[in-house]
């Protein structure tokens, strides 16, 4: 074995080392949405702050210093796509980033956020903004003081921000995109607002037996691919999907008798995701190139499922009869079209979360356009609220009656997560970028999903995405699979289509 | 703050940090045992493997030593009993064992008892001892070596094991406990046989929904004092109760329709460890005050409340109209009398973890009496069927047909888990010699079960023995609270006084 293999096999063996102990934070982490008792909270965060420690310990190592220095790691050329040099480069990516905050800002950070979530989750329930303020206040200040340290290169502060979430993007790619898709999207809205045929989306709210969603959500959730052999699905407040290892990926969803679409999307969505996390090259767990590459690409895996798949009128085509077995007395007096237009319903709304697939892509956008000025400094905190008001008037034809409603809605801001939000509209464009792709290259898609079929799809993007890992950022992937720079055609075009036929545009 | 101080201080930071980290290992466990889906056996173990690894490296640490050297922790005496002493003294206990297995001896252990349970599973599957016999061979031969590496004073190398579960106990004062019990047990066990009056025990076998066994259990556990806001109860194949720390300890039970006290006993069985767990001193957390003090204490609190509680007739004068409500088709024929008797069935069966409460130390000292001699080399253990089912057929009167049902119905001695199994019979006699001055300190216990009243013994237990921690040995502690040494009498006492009114003898 040459000197540099001995090196590589060691640089390896404790990156995958730290891996395995952050993969045990993971699971302490599900088991606190899932099943924590009401008094195990202080104990439990005094486990994840151990573990953060050790894991800290680990990524910031002198050994891991020397090894990198050794490996030349700061010098691999970003085009070398060759798996070992994905692995040290990457992995020197996160090292080099990890050491260049200092340890007192990274202490600072957490301590900052943990209370500023408390206040907000108290400002938000008084809907008083004045009470969050003076916390988003402290925060941008840290996350610019964060940016500084990490460095931006020619770009600007908020770029530093974003390569956290999803490396290789800066604001101006993200604008490239957001600004001509913002303006299709709000004509197309219109459009459909404007339209004499709307759905009845009474039917989504009559009742639906909490045992059979759990049942029915599993056994799409399993058709299209996920697999419950090596995973679970689980109850949680705010559902999220966690892929612990090898074998081992867990999905949550949450239940209302009286709302169909939100455990049954919200399952596909974590699916989406689970497929994703079970379809990672397990020869590299704990590397690099057995690693999701970034957020928004880990978005589009789960939007795909819930939104191109789930939503479609094929797929309904094999799974409505079922459903309408199931829920008898909610579904049997409903046809097909008429289901499918009710879970397809467009229309402006105040909260994100329950945004439909088209107006989503809006709230993003009016976040993207107040992060950037907040961390250039050109926007003072106190001013959100104002400029939220006026935005989402503009975007939505609707002015929030409260900041609970408004700029207070989500937890990122005083959970530190500016620069996060882009990466849920770019998961959109990428998933509808890549599909394009898939279905020039699998033939009728729609028409397998009519007969049950998915696993064409799956394993296109177990080829495709899932085990390529690390090896391109996102924006690199988007062109080697489409041949093309990401672009917000294909997502403009899938959804005049699509919401052209059902409202009769 | 005097230098000692500032020693002590450190000393207990640093084990409060292994404990937290070894927490970390018990959520993870207790995860796999209820949660793990079939794929995820691997990744688990190698996290497990990672957790043992890095506790291992924080007990063994060089850090300790030179506290310990500095404190004198050698050398404080046994009979200092105040918190700090104790701490220290017990402390050092541990990492004076730790460090004298040589790491090559503790991973030869824990490969060949990996693998020696996998042998296990099949030959127990196949009744097959020869294809075990080589592998108990190997994990005698290794538990030898450790009971040399740990030595054993005066006393004799099974000492050394015993010591690990049930610190301060030997062979001899077990030997003087487990005879004069043997003889008592046979001859009521041979008086109770011989009684014309049986209960009927079909009447537990009808059909009881288990949803129903899961609320009434959860019920029963909740008015014997388990705080359910600081803990759970979940399914688990092989039940157990895992205290995670302060404000979170687990439960698990497995369901029978078809049998109702399996999971209700055991529900009751768990809830008492766990009472223990809950009862801890939370501000000596992690440190040796804040613990329990041996396996056998830990096994008289579950047997305490699942049999001299949950068996008596009073408990069930209380609960019996519940459970003739809840499991109205089940029971509504069966009179009070008639299921007190049949859940204090007493009849000799093959099964230990299936015994009555009487039977079940027998089954215990065939055990102690085969394991004392493999370790002292004067039984090989290609010789432990035979000698198991002559034991056997003198104990309780019968045969065992077969190895599986027979020497090789218990996972232990392939775990190596040599010097256990007497922490059971154990927590028999301490939970019958601490609960007779239980009945002396607080009046009429049975009268205040009859009523629902369980608290005041509860906050006995509390105090007289969880929020002791390991402030006394479990020898010691008995003579704490008793003033006696531990004795077979109150035990048999008991178990005399009850079957005789049962049984008529």
């Amino acid at each position: 074995m040459t000197d540099r293999q001995q090196l590589y096999q060691d640089l390896t063996a404790e990156l995958r080392k730290t891996s395995l102990l952050g993969s045990c934070s993971a699971v302490l982490g599900w088991d606190e949405q899932t099943n924590l008792p009401p008094g195990g909270g202080e104990h439990r965060a005094n486990q994840l702050s151990l573990l953060a420690g050790l894991v800290h310990e680990r990524i910031t190592s002198p050994r891991l210093k020397e090894l990198f220095e050794a490996l030349d790691a700061a010098n691999i050329p970003a085009a070398d796509d060759t798996p070992k040099a994905v692995n040290i480069r990457e992995a020197y990516r996160d090292y080099d980033r990890a050491t260049k905050l200092p340890q007192k800002l990274v202490e600072e950070i957490s301590r900052v956020t943990t209370l500023s979530q408390q206040a907000w989750v108290s400002a938000r329930k008084n809907d008083d903004f004045s009470a969050f303020q003076p916390w988003l206040e402290k925060v941008v200040t840290l996350k610019r003081e964060e940016a500084q340290a990490i460095g931006y290169g020619d770009g600007i502060p908020y770029d530093a921000l974003l390569d956290i979430y999803e490396p290789g993007a800066t604001a101006d790619i993200v604008t490239n995109v957001f600004t001509p898709l913002r303006e299709e999207l709000v004509s197309l809205v219109a459009a459909i607002r404007e339209s004499g045929r709307q759905p009845d989306v009474d039917i989504l709210t009559r009742s639906y037996s909490i045992d059979k969603q759990r049942t029915f959500g599993i056994d799409a959730a399993t058709k299209i691919g996920f697999n419950f052999d090596e995973g679970r699905l689980d109850i949680a407040a705010h559902p999220f999907c966690s892929g612990f290892g090898p074998g081992d990926c867990r999905l949550t969803t949450r239940y209302d008798e009286h709302h169909f679409p939100g455990a049954f999307f919200g399952t596909l969505h974590e699916a989406g995701h689970g497929i994703y996390e079970q379809g990672l090259d397990r020869q590299h767990y704990g590397l690099p190139m057995g690693n999701s590459t970034s957020l928004g690409i880990h978005e589009s895996q789960s939007r795909l499922w819930e939104n191109f798949v789930g939503r479609s009128h094929e797929f309904w085509q094999h799974f409505y009869p079922a459903a309408q077995e199931t829920f008898a007395a909610a579904l049997s007096d409903v046809s097909l079209d008429n289901f499918h237009a009710a879970i397809n319903d467009v229309r402006p709304s105040l909260i994100r979360v329950e945004a439909d697939e088209v107006t989503y892509n809006l709230h993003i956008m009016l976040r993207f356009e107040i992060e950037q000025p907040l961390i250039a400094g050109d926007l003072q905190p106190g001013d959100v609220p104002a400029v939220w008001n006026e935005k989402f008037l503009q975007f939505f034809g609707i002015t929030p009656p409260n900041d609970a409603d408004g700029c207070m809605q989500d937890v990122h801001w005083s959970a530190g997560l500016i620069g996060y939000f882009p990466t849920y509209a770019l998961g959109n464009m990428y998933a509808a970028q890549m599909y394009e792709v898939a279905e020039a290259d699998l033939g009728n898609l729609p028409d397998q999903f009519a007969r049950g079929e998915f696993s064409r799809l799956k394993e296109w993007l177990n080829v495709n995405v899932h085990r390529r890992g690390k090896q391109y950022s996102a924006n690199r992937l988007i062109e080697v699979i489409s041949g093309q720079p990401l672009s917000h055609e294909p997502l403009v075009k899938r959804l005049r289509q699509k919401y052209s036929a059902l409202y009769g545009l």
